[in-house]
């Protein structure tokens, strides 16, 4: 398949330190710089954050999910409300995922064939069936800066005889949803979606075949689904090779600081996670001295704050204590406050990795920032 | 009992208009103008807002409750890290209520005698004894600007006897509260709470009684608990005649915003409630054009927010259309969003009643706010 006008390449490299690279990718909605975290807004809103906070925390782009919003408040209807970026109020660039992961995780009698997978709405069961082509259409009446191809994900371990049809047909379904973008507008993108599971092999030809037909930008996918972390990593060491340079790599679903600074060590430029807002609803913070358990008695009577030196109000100014307290009590505050923060400290990560590339001294900050998380949080008083 | 120099006014008047009033009240914790609506942050939080919302929408002063923060995290502990206020990062006017409504409403076995009342918690079961001097020392140890006595609430309708059997008991409360707060600094405030359920008579010795102990400020308590508007009303005229013109007058948990308008209209100055943030957590918002139900199916397509001459951002930018898909969707969003919304909403209302006073025209205001609120909502598309 030949490169199509709209194809065009969107993404700008700015600084290159071994494998790590900085970038800006240009969206119809704003410019959203690479290292990028994409905080996920699942059904059209961040759990427990406003948006003026999600772009505050440093945010340049979020994820909508196809598969929620399409039973949800309904496609046909975003589109005539102008668009998930105007619909929400938030405004800025947006990337969608396919519906595949979550129609094979949350739906249910779910029917995979060649032409496209059929489910049962898990708010009403309703029969609905998701082919490459719908759920480009589907994503595009959302309005999507960024589209995702359908793809099959399968569950790891899994035996190489089902990675290896679910990849094919993966293939498949690339090229289809190519052929359905070609009518999109210009400036709106197409990534393709590399699967292949734990075998290196079938990443390489995923990759490859992904390659040939053309994208805007190429997605590891089918990792961060209980897998080693090392797995995960030889994975995108596999793969990253054999993606043009020129074009943004995004890894899916992933993952914990540390994995998103390994990732970034290995070339890939961006990420989505619910990370921050989950464990945040469960009390658990991220800072630079790792993961902190605000259930944890120890904070009980310490006026400090989670990090003095962070500039996050929240994170420089709420004491343990409250923030204890607001998790024990089972108050919204203590979930919206802990969210926040949570992504507060992830793009704040992903400002400092981005000037160390920029600086040529990446090697240094990642060694810097394992040692921060390995020595763990303060002294308690 | 003589007045005593740490009651002098913190009180000043500063228009007049038929019964309704402005002022403003000093506390240490900044000036509270009146009248004032108070949003309930009943466990040190205000429930799906964060504190600088609260502050934004024009609160001066915000409710904590006595019996939840007594039992967690603790009166003690929360003095240790500095008070109510700076505990949660508020930092402005707390009032707190003295525990006594919630230890009817919500805990159990409670037994209530001449010394004081014995309940056990309904977070872990312990048994607690809560005296009007323990209730004192609780609220002083939390740092509340303004403390309220311990009282004993019947719940109505309820035998003549009964409800004066408790009004006297709440009568020698009082005493022994004022007693137990005379080592409060210069600044804090006590307030004694009018009980006399829906009995003329008895509000009317509640109130006489109260006057002569001497107090900041006199509240009206043992009202919204189901009885009719009217019936409200009525002990509002009955009580405020007696209370002095000098000294605050606070309606304890009223009410919806036809309730404040017509207790302002009859002499009260103060008022808190959970209605903006609990109807807001059930999907419905406050707006000049009343009660709007944003579960209801006609909103699912409206681009048009909730009010577009609105000064509140959320109010004037939000589609109709998007917070019925986050009620509809459960996501927290959709409480934050019209939580704020009606503490906004109950603000702007405080701040035009004022205005209208300060101008000689709350009787206009009055009645064009009443026929906005029955014209109701807007037209559906």
């Amino acid at each position: 398949m030949s490169p199509l006008n709209h194809l065009a390449n969107r993404f700008e490299l700015h600084a290159v330190d071994g494998l790590a690279r900085t970038g800006q990718l240009t969206t119809p909605h704003g410019v959203v710089r690479t290292p990028a975290f994409m905080p996920v807004g699942t059904a059209g809103a961040m759990k427990g954050v406003h948006w003026r906070e999600v772009r505050d925390a440093g945010s340049d782009i979020v994820l909508g999910n196809t598969y929620h919003l399409m039973l949800r408040p309904g496609a046909e209807r975003i589109a005539a409300l102008g668009g998930l970026q105007h619909f929400t109020g938030w405004n800025g660039p947006m990337l969608t995922d396919s519906g595949g992961f979550q129609v094979m995780s949350l739906s249910q009698l779910r029917k995979v064939s060649e032409s496209a997978v059929t489910f049962r709405s898990h708010i009403d069961g309703i029969k609905v069936e998701l082919s490459p082509e719908r759920s480009i259409e589907v994503q595009r009446l959302l309005g999507s800066d960024i589209a995702m191809q359908l793809d099959e994900c399968v569950r790891l371990p899994a035996e190489r005889s089902d990675i290896e049809r679910a990849m094919r047909l993966s293939l498949r379904w690339a090229e289809r949803s190519k052929r359905a973008f070609e009518t999109a507008p210009s400036g709106y993108m197409l990534f393709g979606i590399v699967q292949g599971g734990d075998v290196p092999e079938l990443r390489q030809a995923s990759a490859r075949g992904l390659v040939e037909i053309g994208f805007h930008g190429y997605a590891i996918g089918g990792l961060a689904v209980g897998e080693p972390q090392a797995v995960m990593l030889a994975m995108i060491e596999q793969t990253v090779p054999i993606l043009p340079d020129d074009r943004p790599r995004y890894l899916m679903g992933v993952g914990t600081p540390g994995d998103l600074l390994e990732a970034v060590k290995r070339g890939i430029d961006m990420f989505d996670c619910v990370l921050p807002t989950r464990n945040g609803r469960h009390g658990v913070a991220y800072t630079r001295f790792g993961q902190v358990n605000l259930r944890n008695a120890r904070h009980a009577d310490d006026p400090r704050p989670l990090d003095e030196t962070s500039p996050w109000p929240s994170t420089r100014n709420c004491s343990r204590a409250y923030l204890h307290h607001l998790v024990k009590s089972g108050e919204t505050l203590g979930a919206m406050l802990l969210s926040e923060i949570n992504i507060a400290y992830y793009q704040r990560l992903m400002a400092e990795i981005s000037d160390a590339i920029g600086q040529g001294r990446f090697r240094e900050f990642h060694e810097r920032a394992r040692i921060e998380w390995a020595q763990g949080d303060i002294t308690p008083r």
